[in-house]
């Protein structure tokens, strides 16, 4: 496949005037240049996609079926793009070869999984209280909802998941599970995965006959056109999966508009608890662990354990020493692009230069030819000191992690309920006899995250209908919302309502007999009937 | 009853200086002020109140049944209070007592309807995925989900609807369902009322041993309170209902703070399309059942149906010429209060100055001894001057409305499709034929509302499950959400992942075995098992 490097919509690359000079991909672990030159898109060329975008919804939002045998043609055209999409993927992220299959087929089952969810239909909640003629004072009409497609969704994906959370990630295939037109900005460190993927969406559509206004892919280096997008009249939601200050200045920018759901996934420190007992029987099971964790996908991941609690004892010692020794042996490793390491090298100065915080590990080496390669690091401190530095509670994104040694489990329930914000994730780890007593710990860490995980760790972020993935601001910007799992898809709908309507003109989904066959609340009962 | 006049926190009225003059309310009917003054809360108070909101939030959430026997116990108090409750009210607004029982009603419906949502269960939208120790590559976890409660709300109540709408209205009810402390702002214009609602709850809470810091009750007639409870750092949600003026500047207000939901709920001019044939089969029953919502409490309805669009034929002008008819027989009726009325007689004014719109009907009669009455009104334009002028699209709150007289069907779907802006319902009045073939616009109405209804009124917004009483912006700050019915629950809560989790650990909701016997989303299957 030859890359062209120009936006999409309609169906194909832009044929308006390329504008300015353009980019490049970088390859991150040789520091090259790849080819195409991309180009950003320009107002006229987002205003082409929105409006072709909205004038596509109602053809797209009406058809379940031919919908999910759309996602399903999508994961097939992925995994049809075979290696040449690993290949270049690999060349852009510096991810291997391995990740990058991986996440094709989380990427791909994905998509199949809301193919069943639309088919299923529940997502729909559909509602039904049949009429009371007779009702006194006045009769009842009958009234019947049930959720409809907000209209075209601008979805932001993120570098460090170049398919799973990018242009037919999570958030696409939720949006037009949904029924919404997508409107993705492609990201500029994989602008090549990006067409590829797009072109992948672009064909399902003509092969499902569905509208080719149902996608499209703008490309931006700069800020301009994720901010075209975002204030666009047309734009009816946006989806953003990245770092906070990406997602906090869209936020402000969609404040500028009439009011548009927002949803922000920014990442977190994920704080993790590991209890005395814990540490002191399984403290270097927990260490090789964590160590792993820390160090999985160059620690970027926005589940990453970056603060880790425990009581200042013999065992956590122990474990201290033990992490210290596996992350000092953790190889360097190539971060997605040289703007990544710089910001990491620059997190992890902050750290060091604060009284009171220790730096366990070797110094920074070089950045290697790409310039973008890291060390793994370990800062240790006290809780003063983490109470008295809110930096500490700052997001390092990379292979580094924080112990704070506390005094008590008291003093980490103090910690954790007065000086951590939200948070996508909180783990904590405890024996069976110290779980037992844990339940004011827990519902403190409940109370600033969106997931609390038992003795594991917060990487892996299961795929399935109970998986939550946002938290309280600032890990998102609506914590009502998750951005993994099938309940991803309520996102991007609301509520219609019909009332006294003929059969006729109802959507099958609110007939009487119940032809789609779909779980219902019919006068107050859930049924299938 | 003797009335306090103070803001209300911790169970009791504040024991902190009064500050200012305060205010008193005003009969609109007579335009008497009422005994006691009420003083604005203060910074500080507000302050308390969020703080022991806070603090109280842990404790309200836990106990479901207990939640379900306060809403009760709240409505048999609003009942308990008899004709006192009654006769402030109607003193406060000029509504009839008729009116404000029948609406008391509808309030502890709605509070009643509450408890048995939360005993339900369902609202919790439980999720469990088991884990699957042996999967490849990787073992999957236990992995489960259920919604909590936000933390505190911030109600805001409207004017026209002194009890359902206000400090007992649903949206208290469905925040205290969802278990969220709320913090009610008292609408100035029935303060006496709030305070008696609000001492209701508040005894309540007692009687039913559950924390005072769950319901407070701020004063304040000007802007500073209500912009004090949007931007405390404690308040977590905000519900208001009224104009759009005032929801607009809470909702700007809010994206001065970290992100929280923002519902409010602002009106519309709710546009009503009578097909030819409807027209000429029951023009005169349309226009009688037309005139009563238009003058139904005093048109001060969100629902009062504004805009009619309909084709100029014969049956059109017999259709305008009684309700014309209607309108001019109908008496002045007392408003909630003058600055409503004042608001009423400008809207009415700068309609009659527009080129091409013509006004029926006898000229604004004084206002009476509260300087509060209002004369019901009949506009009527062609579509060009709908086209335009955007005033016309604009709600006149109060007993009037337009009718656009458009050359054919298509026109109407011209001016729906493209001028109108979003609405909490949209009405379709036609012969069975014409609904056969009204599809296409009733796809447009829809489009544009939250409600569409068929050959009715919008007029009376029932509360059941299948209610959505919000809309696309203007008419509602969030369309994913409802003010009436029993979804209003869900804006209150979000979604918190228990991974791993030891059977004790977990909330009931979410065991093994379902003590709850709730229905569940179980690997991926709808039970009750």
């Amino acid at each position: 496949m030859e890359l062209h490097g120009r936006s999409m919509f309609g169906g194909g690359p832009s044929s308006l005037p390329a504008e300015g000079d353009g980019f490049r991909a970088i390859n991150p672990t040789t520091g090259e240049s790849l080819d195409p030159v991309f180009h950003d898109a320009s107002p006229r060329e987002i205003d082409e996609a929105l409006n072709l975008a909205e004038a596509a919804t109602d053809h797209l939002g009406a058809d379940r079926e031919r919908r999910a045998r759309l996602l399903e043609h999508i994961a097939s055209a992925l995994e049809g793009l075979g290696d040449a999409l690993v290949d270049r993927a690999t060349q852009e992220t510096g991810l291997p070869a391995g990740r990058i299959n991986m996440e094709r087929g989380r990427t791909c089952g994905q998509l199949r999984l809301f193919a069943k969810v639309i088919r299923e239909g529940s997502y729909l909640d559909a509602r039904i209280d049949r009429a009371l003629p007779d009702r006194e004072p006045i009769p009842k009409p009958d009234i019947r909802q049930m959720h409809i497609p907000l209209g075209p969704v601008a979805v932001f994906g993120a570098s460090n998941f170049p398919l799973a959370f990018s242009v037919a990630g999570g958030d696409t295939a939720s949006a037009l599970a949904a029924g919404c037109p997508v409107v993705a900005k492609a990201h500029p460190a994989h602008p090549g995965t990006c067409e590829m993927v797009g072109r992948a969406i672009t064909d399902s559509l003509a092969a499902c006959d569905l509208p080719a206004g149902a996608f499209a892919l703008m490309h931006g280096a700069g800020h301009a056109v994720g901010t075209g997008l975002v204030r666009h009249p047309k734009t009816c939601a946006v989806a953003f999966t990245g770092s906070f200050a990406g997602g906090n200045a869209l936020m402000l920018e969609s404040h500028k508009r009439s009011p548009i759901p927002f949803y922000a996934e920014m990442g977190s420190v994920n704080p993790v608890v590991i209890l005395p007992g814990a540490a002191a029987e399984r403290g270097g099971a927990i260490a090789t662990g964590l160590q792993q964790a820390v160090c999985l996908g160059v620690g970027q991941f926005c589940t990453n354990p970056g603060v880790v609690f425990a009581v200042d004892d013999d065992a956590t010692k122990v474990f201290v020493d033990k992490l210290s020794d596996l992350l000092a042996e953790a190889p360097d490793a190539t971060m997605l692009h040289a703007g990544i390491r710089t910001s990491y090298v620059a997190g992890q100065r902050r750290l060091r230069a604060l009284d009171g915080v220790g730096h366990v590990g070797r110094d920074p080496d070089e950045g290697g030819a790409g310039n973008a390669d890291a060390t793994p690091a370990l800062f240790t401190c006290d809780a003063d000191t983490f109470r008295e530095h809110p930096e500490l509670r700052d997001e390092v994104f990379g292979p580094s992690t924080l112990v704070v040694r506390c005094t008590s489990v008291a003093e980490i329930e103090q910690l954790v309920g007065s000086f951590l914000s939200g948070q996508l994730t909180a783990t904590v780890h405890g024996t069976g006899d110290e779980l037992g007593d844990a339940g004011h710990l827990v519902g403190l860490l409940r109370n600033v995250s969106g997931r609390v995980i038992v003795n594991g760790f917060p990487t892996g972020v299961e795929v399935c209908p109970s998986m939550h993935h946002g938290g309280p601001f600032p890990a998102a910007s609506d914590s009502r919302s998750t951005s993994v799992g099938t309940a991803a898809i309520r996102r991007f709908l609301r509520p219609a309502c019909y009332q006294g309507f003929p059969q006729t003109l109802l959507p099958d989904e609110l007939k009487d007999g119940n032809p789609c066959q779909m779980l219902r609340l019919v006068d107050g009962e859930w049924s299938r009937e």
